[in-house]
């Protein structure tokens, strides 16, 4: 399984994801799902894979190859929009799908996938989209300003009661850690190590890459904290009448 | 969809479930899914039912058309322990299975159902399982003492991070409405009512029995309290630095 989140904010972006794939429990392995794209001052853009993993990384080799091609159906380099972008990601899953999906189908592998792309190209906002197997697409606002793939439940409700559009970068990061935590608490098959990026508006640059990995304090602390803190919530609540 | 939740505790059970129902969003209704079948100072018997609704409630019906019967394969009102009420409830799983088995797959429905059964026999301790499609089963212990189905993601975190086997029944019963909230703030398909069962270990009688229903004060209560207080918790956590 997998655990990807993007959060588009007033101020940038947030994208992070774990790095645990695994064909059984006893196929685990390590790989980034993360992409990222860039031309300093031009563009950053981000892709989150969730899904079949040769579907994902063929879908991003497609997308890394076409850069340059001078086709503006295929070359991300040459988008004006981060629209744009996301029809040549959902284009290249086509492409993949026309390749690789009858085969799959006869020996009846799933081969779904699904793709979250944020970015920013130069002269527009910074903006975030859910990709789906054929290809197709929404966008994020600032309703609900966020999407996750892969293993989302556990980790939904603090975005529910937490999440805000004005929130500043760090805060919706340490959100994002926290939505991780209460996943890999919940379901193995989501671990370290998460690659986090906190992209600033119109920074057109990738300023604030990390990787959180094994052992890590920060994530340590969260897990504390937070475990602490909603005990110590959960003592500040009167418990129900049992009777009506 | 279904949210049922069933605590095993030193000093007894809490019972829980929605009363949610539906064929697509547009086809929603209220259905009971807990039943109790009880004999004063005997015994005390929960079911919690989640799944295609008809084939738990026949399950439900045969179980209770069984009592009495004297047939000690059938009856739960003569099983010495609670492993034989958990037989007795599989058994009708699969007497379901047989009646509608085969014409259900004829026209490709779903027909699955699991349940949660806790409940207490003059003699033996209380005791929780759980029973799955095929009317197999397993039992609750110290170390994991819950049993969740339905949509049970967004309210396991703090099942992880909170409860324990020693815990004061209304205590748990806090918790289990917690995990209630969680999931119906992200889940249309699971609503209010709650039926609330808490069960006092050798009580062998229904003394804590209450439905919360729209605008229950304790509920809003809780949505307000544990919103504000995990927002508070959040505040207090410093952010994480944005690189390596």
């Amino acid at each position: 399984m997998t655990y990807c989140v993007g959060v588009l904010l007033e101020g940038g972006l947030i994208m992070a994801s774990d790095s645990r794939t695994n064909a059984g429990v006893d196929v685990i392995a390590t790989y980034r799902k993360m992409t990222i794209l860039k031309k300093p001052d031009q563009y950053v853009i981000t892709i989150l894979s969730a899904g079949n993993l040769s579907f994902t990384q063929s879908t991003v080799s497609l997308v890394e190859e076409w850069v340059g091609s001078g086709d503006e159906a295929h070359d991300i380099a040459m988008a004006k929009t981060m629209y744009r972008v996301a029809r040549i990601v959902g284009e290249a899953m086509r492409e993949v799908e026309r390749v690789d999906g009858a085969s799959m189908a006869q020996h009846n592998t799933e081969f779904t996938a699904t793709l979250i792309l944020g970015g920013q190209i130069k002269g527009e906002r910074p903006r975030l989209f859910h990709l789906y197997t054929p290809g197709n697409f929404i966008e994020a606002t600032a309703d609900t300003p966020f999407f996750q793939s892969g293993e989302i439940k556990y980790g939904r409700p603090v975005f529910d009661r937490i999440l805000q559009y004005g929130m500043p970068l760090a805060q919706a990061a340490k959100l994002v850690l926290i939505s991780f935590d209460s996943t890999m608490r919940s379901n193995l098959s989501v671990g370290l190590p998460i690659d986090l990026l906190c992209y600033e508006r119109d920074s057109l640059a990738v300023r604030h890459l990390r990787r959180l990995t094994e052992g890590d304090g920060y994530m340590a602390g969260i897990r504390k904290q937070w475990g602490e803190g909603l005990r110590s919530v959960f003592e500040t609540i009167a418990p129900p009448s049992l009777d009506d």
